[in-house]
């Protein structure tokens, strides 16, 4: 029998009205969880010993590729950027079901990562199946110990966020990311990442917990907000870089409690189709927190604004050239540009909830959604 | 002076109502122009002298990296697919904003494919720009010809599709797929993909004027069927493998004209979130060529139909099997199945156009829309 270490009462609501909000808020402490005693402040690295692989076979990785689905999928994208910037490695993300009928082009060489809060997504099992054949390093990224993904991996890191019972996922996306950021970080110390940024950045992961808390403290004021969001049936999610991913998530949260209609899109690609659709008050959520790219996101959030769209920005402390573009805004801590996806992710999770609960939406059983896709 | 070879007399919309359909209607001309000369049947190839390498050349290239906006990014989606499964080579589409301002991991073994109908898209001219700097092999694949992106690329291939006058884009779109596919049969033909399948690939390339010919023929009757999706202001199309680009063209289409809100989703990605949008009636639009995956997708279509959705079905003629998931379908002729995309998405120009039509919208100018994104 493996032991869980799920504590039954930890599964209650503990004064939340849903599992969604109490989840949102268990987040500081399950990113606690994630990162605990996995960041070395002294080599600028971090420690994740389930990879099982010494720095020699980490130098052999060529290609990472992520498999997963829905919100893994997302955490994945971040973590594209996370190889890429951190570890000059080719990084890919792959809807998993995509990669199990394609005889896809794997190596011994790629490194192949498979996310699933559950462990049990029949699509990512099954690509990790075909993984496994191709001769691949194959790690899982799982929440739930002994899951069928993270036995067949043999080797990965948990997420230890703790049980997730509302099926909109929410501190495993917020931990996958976290992880990830991690493992980039690992594999960019046996490259070309120094020991100075790397401690810079291990600093910068160590304070997610508190970032996260700056966000949740927040909960009533961007309840307050969502009221001005939650009469639409249809909203944009626009974000550039970093927040590309995170504007997907967003977007995926919000459809999938609220039944609004929401759309993530790439802020550049906004005014090749989809900038049709605006018309006066269509809610437009803009990633804009100060990371490289802003200007250019401002310069699409002018775009939104010029036809009538009413803009909520998510932005960066203390900004008041980014605030001056928006309608309303949700402040995020100033904190390195690839960990700030995490606190921005939960602004939006806040949002999405009290949106749906405006709207009355049953948010813990949305129709319609399991919890874990695990039939194909 | 450049000769720009076009006839002005040609740019006039000849009987049709607007010039979306008459260029709906070119594309078997545009399609026979694309390819003419281009095929090889003796050596089972693509003549492709624009590309202006040798098969050494060729040889050395060990990864091809697509760059565009909008639905040059579709089409970039299609040839990733071509290039991996016929010269077993890696292939990737970057939006061209993000290529441009990420320091893009970019080596003199990588092709770069800068994808533009103009040839003058603010973001993808910057990308051609960037990948120039780190060396690698750079095309253009562009309609207009003489225009920026072909000048500073100094080789790739021209569509010869004829102008596009219309904004939303049609025949630049399953041009860029034709050249595409022709592109890859030459790089597959320079590796594994043997003489035999070559000419039974290039075959299939010369009946697309005709295959799409027979779907063009049916504009009446897909007119008919878009009565009953014109009323619906959420709308999804569904696809996986070579299809999932085609639905998000497809829903693309849809939104820049109709001003509905659609949106492509990987089939597989539907039960992930999205299916809680579904209520009674909200059009599913479901490509089940009879292409690997079809038993998958119709998985997913018989999900979609539980909770109450409306399915337009494309399938492949004669399909009984899938025609019974349905309740209206269109039929595609049998073909190769990377070929089989050019004219499923003809079928769903066909399909916007006539629902744009019944709603009364402003086809060849949508609001808000620009023909060639010329600013960042």
């Amino acid at each position: 029998v493996a032991e869980l270490g799920f504590d039954a009462e930890a599964a209650e609501k503990g004064g939340f009205e849903h599992f969604m909000l109490k989840e949102i808020h268990e987040q500081p402490d399950a990113l606690r969880n994630a990162i605990r005693g996995r960041l070395d402040f002294n080599l600028g690295s971090s420690v994740l010993s389930g990879m099982g692989s010494s720095a020699r076979d980490l130098a052999e990785i060529q290609r990472v590729v992520m498999v997963g689905c829905g919100t893994s999928l997302h955490a994945g994208l971040v973590g594209e950027y996370a190889f890429e910037d951190l570890a000059d490695v080719h990084a890919e993300v792959q809807q998993a079901a995509e990669f199990r009928y394609r005889n896809p082009l794997i190596t011994r060489s790629d490194l192949v990562v498979a996310i699933s809060q559950s462990g049990e997504t029949a699509d990512t099992l099954a690509a990790v199946r075909e993984a496994n054949q191709k001769g691949a390093f194959v790690m899982g990224l799982c929440n739930v110990v002994g899951s069928t993904i993270s036995r067949e991996t043999g080797r990965g890191v948990y997420l230890h966020a703790g049980p997730e019972i509302s099926v909109a996922s929410t501190k495993a996306f917020t931990c996958q990311v976290a992880v990830l950021l991690m493992m980039a970080l690992k594999l960019g110390r046996g490259r070309r990442f120094s020991r100075e940024e790397g401690t810079r950045l291990a600093r910068e992961i160590e304070r997610l917990p508190e970032l996260v808390e700056k966000v949740v403290t927040q909960s009533a004021r961007i309840a307050d907000i969502a009221k001005r969001y939650a009469d639409h049936e249809h909203t944009f999610f626009i974000g550039r870089g970093y927040l590309y991913p995170v504007a997907l998530e967003g977007a995926l949260k919000l459809k999938e409690i609220s039944y609004i209609h929401a759309e993530g899109y790439h802020a550049a690609e906004l005014k090749h189709g989809p900038i049709a659709l605006l018309v006066e008050g269509t809610p437009v959520i803009a990633l804009a927190n100060d990371i490289p790219g802003k200007d250019k996101t401002l310069g699409n959030v002018e775009e939104c604004r010029a036809r009538g769209a009413r803009i909520l920005g998510v932005i960066t402390e203390g900004d008041h050239e980014a605030a001056e573009f928006m309608d309303d805004v949700i402040e995020i801590p100033a904190c390195h540009p690839l960990v700030s996806t995490i606190p921005t992710a939960v602004a939006l999770q806040l949002l999405s909830y009290h949106i749906a609960r405006h709207r009355g939406c049953e948010i813990d059983q949305p129709r319609n959604l399991a919890k874990s896709v695990t039939v194909e």
